[in-house]
C-alpha cells in the first residue's frame, strides 16, 4: 500500500544498505514490514506500550526478533511507525468517504467512515487514542498531528457548508474552528465508548453523534442560534 | 478547604508521626501543603511532568526541598495529589453550578462553570487533560476516574431531561450514555482550544458548545431525530 520496494529504500527504519541483505528473503520487504507492523499494532493496542515485548511482536509476526530490529530499529521507532501508519489509514478512510454534496450528507458519510474504521481496528484506535498519549511526549505529538488534520478537515467542511448557506452575518471563522474541535472531541470520545460497549455498531455511533450534533449545527448553519436563558 | 489539621492526620503523603515535627512551624500544615500543591500544579502544567524539578517546585512554594518530600513523599505522589485535588475542584465547580431546573438551563450553567474553571486554572487543566495522560498508566487511571464522574453526571442530567419530556418511545439508556460521552469529549476538546486561542472567553466556549449540542439534544428530547439521507 505504501509502495516500498524490496531494496528497502524509503523504509521506516534506516537499517543501512548492506544490512538489508538478509538470508531468507522470500517475501518482499514491504510485505514483511507490514506483517511486523500488524503484529506490533495488535500487541501495543492490547498490552500497552510498556508491557508489550519485542519477543512477542516478533513471534506474532512470525519472524525473528533481530529481523524486527533490523527493519524497525528500536521499540520506539516501531511504535512511531505504528502511529504514523494508523493515523494515515484513519484520515484516508475519513477523507475517502466524503464526496461533494450537502453538508449533513458529508458529515454523516465522514462519521460513519470514522466509526467503521475505529470499530474495525480497535487495536489501532487504542494505539492512537490511548497508548500514544499515555506513553510520553514524542508519541503524543504524533497523535496531535493526526488530531490537527482531522480538525482542519472538519473545519473546512463546516466553513464550506456555512458559506453555502449564505448566512449574513456569517458564522465567524473562530466559531467554526470551535465547532470543529467540539465535533472531533465528541467523535474521539464516542469511539472509545463504542469500542468498550458490546454491540454498538458504527452506524449507531455515527447516528448518535449526528443526532447530538447535526440539528445543532444545522440550525447554526441556517442562522438559528440557541439563546441563553435570561 | 479539605480540613486537614496541623497534626498531619489524613495528609496526602504518609510522612510518619514524628517526622512532622519540623522546626519552622509557623503555618498550619494544610496551608503549607496547599502552597506546595499550588506550586506543583503550576510547574507540572507549564513544564510537563518529566521536565518539572522538585527544586523548582520547592522554590516556587517558598519551602525547602526536603520539606516537600516530607509532606508529599515523592514526585509521583506529589503529581497524584495534584491530579486528585484538581479533579475534585473541577467536578465540585461543575456540580455546584447546576441547580434543579430545565435541562438546557442546567447544561448551560454546567458548561459555563466547566469553561470558567478550566479557563481560570489553565495549568490545572493541562495537568488533568494533557500531562496526566502523557506521563503514564497510574496517572491516566486517576484522570479516567474524573472523566467517568463527569460522564455519569451528564448522563443523569440527560436521562432526567428525557424522562421529563415524557417521550414515548423514550430515549434508550444506551443512547443517553453515548450522548453524555459525546458531550464530555466535546467539552474537553473545546477547553483545550479555548485555552490555546487568545481571548476566547468561558462564555463564548460554553455558547459554542450549546449551539453545537443543544439544538441537537433539544430536538432529541422532544423526539425529533435527525434522519440519514436515503
Amino acid at each position: 500500500m505504501d509502495g516500498r520496494g524490496e531494496d528497502g529504500a524509503g523504509g521506516v527504519g534506516d537499517v543501512g544498505g548492506e544490512a538489508v541483505k538478509v538470508r531468507r528473503k522470500r517475501m518482499p520487504r514491504a510485505e514483511r514490514e507490514r506483517q511486523m507492523l500488524d503484529a506490533a499494532v495488535r500487541t501495543f493496542g492490547q498490552r500497552g506500550y510498556r508491557a508489550a515485548s519485542m519477543d512477542e511482536i516478533a513471534e506474532l509476526a512470525g519472524v525473528s526478533k533481530p529481523l524486527v530490529y533490523l527493519y524497525l530499529n528500536s521499540k520506539e521507532e516501531l511504535f512511531t511507525a505504528c502511529i504514523r501508519r494508523e493515523a494515515a489509514a484513519l484520515t484516508r478512510a475519513v477523507r475517502g468517504a466524503v464526496a461533494p454534496g450537502p453538508a449533513d450528507r458529508q458529515l454523516w458519510d465522514g462519521l460513519r467512515a470514522f466509526f467503521e474504521h475505529t470499530g474495525r481496528h480497535p487495536d489501532a484506535w487504542a494505539v492512537l487514542h490511548s497508548q500514544a498519549r499515555t506513553v510520553g511526549e514524542p508519541f503524543a505529538a504524533e497523535v496531535n498531528a493526526l488530531r490537527a488534520e482531522l480538525v482542519a478537515f472538519v473545519t473546512a467542511l463546516l466553513a464550506a457548508a456555512a458559506r453555502e448557506a449564505h448566512q449574513d452575518p456569517s458564522l465567524p471563522d473562530r466559531e467554526v474552528a470551535g465547532l470543529a474541535h467540539a465535533l472531533v472531541g465528541a467523535a474521539e470520545s464516542l469511539a472509545g465508548w463504542a469500542n468498550a460497549e458490546p454491540d454498538v455498531s458504527a452506524r449507531e455511533a455515527a447516528a448518535t453523534l449526528m443526532n447530538f450534533a447535526w440539528a445543532g449545527l444545522g440550525d447554526l448553519m441556517e442562522g438559528r442560534r440557541w439563546s441563553p436563558p435570561s
